[in-house]
């Protein structure tokens, strides 16, 4: 027997639910501030206008289960919940790119609250390399792989200029990189065991503005 | 006869179809970069691994043409593009809640370069408030109202934490505000009329963090 979870334990969840079970725990946490013990899907669903059963079927792949009338347990809900979404769990990380994103990103310590660390930074300007950004050294790109045996880290943000964008994620891969957060606008190849997840801003705006032009003809 | 467009020439495109444009454009950047002057939907196909025919129906949408065998010119493309997309007017907004992710946005000057322009940013902090952060004025929250008659201004930043998140949005919508950006994990409520675009940076962190540890067993 081992004690490893096995390959069945870890299902792989659908995006989607990956992309709702956050808003249950936001909503989650605000009833516990709100002093209440117990929490039902039905309570949930009235709050953000999603379907009561699809909400059951989203914890249904959270290791916790609900008792009749009563619901779930806040407490209980809650920690189960950042246990899952991993933000319990602190993932290091790299970040590429010193730029304007790139600089904001190391300055945004609310990541750490959700599970990452970006533990060190690269960039090849010379007035950066050398200097820290809230307590993150920059190295000089070139350092990367030596860097990689130093840290234990397994992911990358990517916030560089799009004409190096995939060279830089080649680089970062070749160098034991196993997911990256790709905050450009290019689309990035990368090999079938390499995880990407992919956060244009631009790409949002673009949205966000099109829909405004719409509604205001 | 009216210069305003009209409803029916502000097409409501296709999410998927605006997320993806914003590839385009930055592929036929580097294309134009490495001196290329015409593309082909083909060509943009092999580099970012779409579909050529879901390329040039997402860039039937944008009022141009291509010419048989040679295809799009690329300067025109790009043009076209950055207009379509809402690049090339800047859009003004105001900013709510200079904690770390909304104080991390405003020192990001790249989303000048894609048409937001964050014009001023509100909070409660009494050390914030009165200062400046990469140039822009930091007021006191009740001074909101005022400061909608003295900028043009319709989109929101939301960034404040999740237990005010629904009360600001309520707040901004009566000031005013028609769209709103929503960087919180928080799943708010808005009239239909009101545009919403979800960035939930730590809801991409949790899928990133799933995709990792499957990976990983």
């Amino acid at each position: 027997m081992s004690n490893q979870p096995q390959k069945k334990d870890i299902a792989k969840v659908p995006e989607p639910t990956l992309r709702r079970l956050p808003w249950y725990l936001s909503n989650v946490k605000l009833l516990k501030q709100k002093g209440e013990q117990y929490v039902s899907s039905t309570q949930i669903s009235k709050e953000i206008n999603v379907d009561a059963s699809q909400i059951a079927k989203d914890l249904s792949y959270v290791n916790i289960s609900g008792r009749t009338r009563v619901g779930y347990e806040v407490d209980a809900l809650i920690e189960v919940l950042e246990d899952f979404l991993g933000f319990t769990d602190m993932h290091k990380a790299f970040l590429f790119g010193v730029g304007s994103l790139g600089g904001a990103l190391l300055r945004d310590s609310g990541l750490k609250h959700f599970g990452l660390e970006i533990v060190a930074a690269f960039d090849v300007n010379p007035n950066l390399i050398g200097t820290h950004i809230n307590g993150i050294p920059i190295f000089h790109s070139s350092e990367f792989v030596n860097k990689m045996k130093e840290y234990d880290v397994h992911i990358g943000v990517l916030t560089v200029p799009i004409e190096i964008a995939q060279q830089i994620t080649d680089t970062m891969i070749a160098g034991g990189i196993k997911a990256v957060w790709n905050f450009t606008p290019f689309r990035i190849r990368v090999p079938e065991n390499i995880v990407v997840q992919n956060t244009s801003l631009y790409a949002h705006l673009a949205v966000m503005f099109n829909r405004l032009n719409f509604n205001e003809h």
